[in-house]
């Protein structure tokens, strides 16, 4: 299956491409959402620098989504996809270091996620013209500063604690089309298997979050709509490193320092 | 004083300048942010539609920044500043209508708040050097779906209530050097006051917002940190019209459809 990723060449351009099985990165041009153009140019994965495959004006990012972590901390599943936003400014590549915030001593967590790429603009979308919206999907690690959120006991501080630079990693690469129903989130941590959870699983599909949320605020092409996690989050020591896989989509490895 | 503006001309196109005290907008090129060049040309402000006069990446919204508002909930002064994110999407300029969402029958507030225009890229600012950051002061009404904060008991739902497009309405200019330790911030619902604050009954001072804030996230030149509202927040009946204004800013106006 093909897919879209965004890289920088050696001689320091940017650019974006689709990347075949044998790990040839086709160059095309122009807007990735709205008809690219191959430029006939191939570039080897391993001569380039992969970015973040794209550049989300917002990441929409999904609490309490997966029955199974619904049934564990003993909450009802949501009528309706609660959600934060996450910036433009968190969004990191794999391979890239999560910072420490300066700020903040406390336990940083790891949340292996499905993400969904908005390709056109939307609003009011119903659930059956939904997947028009889908550009393709990607792997998350939603990054959280989980000592922030409940500091203050009349404000949950979601906002904050996931906001941080670095801490909305996203990539390796967009996979239109992908069968996310067959599919299972593989994180481990420094090796060890910490979270495989199926997709299956999740409260409200890619089409109906994507309905439900173009209701809510105006979805743009680049926009990325985290899933939330499930079963098996967990803290990160600095200096270890945690890898983000969805077979058929690839994965994230990214160290905290 | 001198305020920067964004305008759409009579033939259709938008650029920005600087309105001076005889409503004339001197025309500028380039970046508001960065050296905007004077072109010469003066048009009157008559003659345009005023736009937001900045485009936001994100908008950084507090909660429980006002000592009497704080008293008044019976909430605690909050020891680091409480905020969600509204959208680029939510963004409104003055005399556009704000749209009741398809999906909503209930209520909706207005909050006026002064809002803070960042200038430059910043990351962990120290409060002495926030001041360079900050490119100027505009008004802010944070337009509020309030019956959904609460909808769902385990998760306060701050940014799905306050995403909604137009509901992040900004402007009508942006008054570098303002001096907001003297002004009030003055909401009138159809003529008749509601609000009536002064800003010098902020919590974190918009220096301390910048700085704070700065550690938690990235700020971008054309973000706006939304400062927090205080008493007098109430409900707009559809067809009813909402003024915030600061005096040495101006006035937003826009009415509820």
């Amino acid at each position: 299956m093909k897919s879209w990723i965004r890289y920088r060449s050696s001689n320091n351009r940017v650019g974006f491409g689709l990347l075949d099985e044998l790990d040839q990165i086709h160059v095309h041009d122009a807007d990735m959402f709205d008809t690219p153009i191959s430029t006939g140019e191939i570039l080897k994965v391993g001569d380039v620098v992969l970015l973040s495959p794209c550049q989300p004006g917002k990441i929409v990012a999904l609490w309490n989504n997966f029955h199974a972590l619904a049934a564990k901390i003993g909450k009802p599943v949501p009528l309706h996809p609660l959600f934060f936003i996450k910036p433009s400014t968190s969004v990191c590549a794999t391979h890239v270091n999560i910072k420490r915030p300066k700020s903040y001593g406390g336990k940083i967590v790891y949340e292996g996620e499905l993400g969904i790429v908005i390709g056109k603009r939307c609003s009011d979308v119903d659930p059956g013209d939904a997947s028009h919206y889908i550009f393709g999907y990607t792997c998350v690690n939603d990054i959280t500063a989980v000592e922030l959120l409940n500091e203050d006991l009349n404000f949950a501080q979601w906002t904050r604690a996931k906001s941080f630079d670095t801490f909305g990693v996203l990539g390796p690469c967009i996979v239109p089309g992908f069968d996310w129903r067959a599919a299972s989130v593989v994180t481990t941590l420094d090796g060890v298997e910490r979270q495989n959870y199926p997709l299956s699983d999740m409260v409200f599909t890619p089409e109906q979050l994507v309905s439900h949320i173009s209701r809510d605020m105006t979805l743009l092409p680049g926009d990325v709509i985290a899933c939330g996690t499930s079963l098996g989050v967990g803290s990160i020591k600095d200096g270890s490193s945690v890898r983000v896989a969805i077979e058929g989509i690839g994965a994230l490895f990214n160290r905290l320092i």
